[in-house]
């Protein structure tokens, strides 16, 4: 696979840079951003964490708000954005925001016409790691995390994959999509409309009903989050979490809403917290 | 004056907002951000930082890209950024990026069709500081700063009015906009052709023909940036500076570009350059 290069930035003495490719995962040619450390510069492998954005957004809204450089330039981690859905003029769309481009939700989708392109969780998880690990001194030292829809699939991810994360984290995550009608929608949508099968991309009922190794997890939400009570289910995976003994470090915080303002004011914590487990002797 | 509040958003234990008002001086509706740091909640007055960004920005992008409520909230300081040329449909424009809307320029404009409402030196050294002074815990001790087209006007608002900043530094500045085919375009326009009425608004010539009074002042460029050459004037800046004895102190950064991800990279430098004398006992 060939990366072509799109964009290329320095920033706190390491590079952000954006690249082009053609994903035989998905059909289509995607974006991706990826921050390089200035540790990663002499060729040294850096860990990485990945970043999964939430509705309507790209590679670029992580990259550009949240302030993460220099917090990852200090600690030798790399960064990896991808963008939330397929994209190009042969893949399905939706007129809702909440759907299709901009909204693939992380789930590999089933129903038609949805299923052709929409395989965003192989993608995320073992495509681009893969092409990662192969063009960039980074290493398969993963950890995962992500905002909103993001979060829910930072969280679906480190759930199904055990082994392949150290850590995970999210802010304001779609914790229950069965639940919730962002995720009704769009599971419904790509998956049917049988909840059932749902299940496996649910983050609550991965955790009440699948054997999940453990793994360190922090989720970060907002109480004044205007999406807090209908859309995330934060309350469900606190209860899920607790019944199973995982150890989730769920930390409200008063007056905070959905925005990257939000993000940017803890993302110093979330990083830290994945250099406690990315950064670890082995 | 009224405002009318259009986001609110906690950052960093402090509050980002979004604000309408008529502006008299420009004669239509604006809009700015501010950020209260923690210490303006209690009702003391904090010293602030005035930001005026580039060429196609709003309020907008250096409360998203900078990264600086960060610093702002550990240090205690108060930022504002205005728009950068005013708005509405019945404001004059033009088809290019670089005049018209988005490209005030931060000037007086004396031709038509901009007379009548590009008065933006007058809104953003006059007009705006006394709303903020009077609608906010904000002090008179101001700092200005700004981005390309913005650090033009940093600078040209500093060495225009003095005694009104207790600091200045910019990113990226158009210091010599007579030689700079931006800088010809819109003065050329604003001002009218005869390049002798430029001179009240080029931050080398205001050095050079007027007797100004020094203040601390801060630049940095990227040498990897594209606008460089051409159009930032940076060397006849350093002379014009050297020449006068005024207190410049230019960084200049291998690598870096004319993006925010530059900005972002040093804006805590920035910061605490201004907290130097913002902060300072009387």
């Amino acid at each position: 696979m060939s990366l072509d290069i799109i964009a290329s930035n320095k920033s706190f003495d390491g590079w952000h840079k954006q690249y082009r490719h053609e994903s035989s995962v998905l059909g289509c040619e995607m974006r991706f951003a990826v921050y390089l450390p200035p540790q990663a510069l002499t060729g040294q492998k850096v860990p990485v964490l990945y970043w999964l954005s939430g509705l309507t957004c790209s590679d670029e809204n992580f990259m550009q708000k949240a302030g993460a450089q220099r917090i990852a330039a200090e600690l030798g981690i790399a960064l990896v954005a991808p963008d939330t859905s397929p994209r190009g003029e042969q893949v399905a769309d939706d007129a809702g925001y909440d759907l299709g481009k901009g909204a693939g939700f992380y789930v590999n989708a089933t129903q038609s016409p949805w299923r052709e392109h929409y395989q965003m969780y192989d993608y995320v998880t073992k495509e681009l790691p893969a092409l990662i690990e192969t063009h960039f001194p980074i290493s398969s030292r993963r950890a995962i995390s992500g905002h909103s829809m993001g979060g829910h699939g930072a969280l679906i991810a480190a759930l199904r994959e055990p082994g392949r994360y150290r850590s995970v984290s999210a802010f304001s995550p779609i914790s229950h999509p069965s639940r919730s009608p962002w995720g009704q929608k769009a599971l419904g949508a790509y998956l049917g409309n049988n909840p059932l099968l749902w299940q496996e991309w649910d983050s609550c009922q991965l955790l009440r009903h699948h054997d999940c190794q453990p793994l360190p997890t922090r989720v970060d939400v907002g109480l004044d989050d205007p999406f807090l009570d209908e859309q995330l289910g934060i309350d469900a995976l606190a209860e899920a979490a607790e019944a199973k003994g995982w150890p989730l470090a769920l930390h409200r915080h008063a007056g905070y809403d959905h925005s990257y303002y939000f993000v940017a004011s803890f993302i110093e914590a979330h990083l830290r917290f994945h250099a406690e487990h990315l950064l670890e002797r082995d």
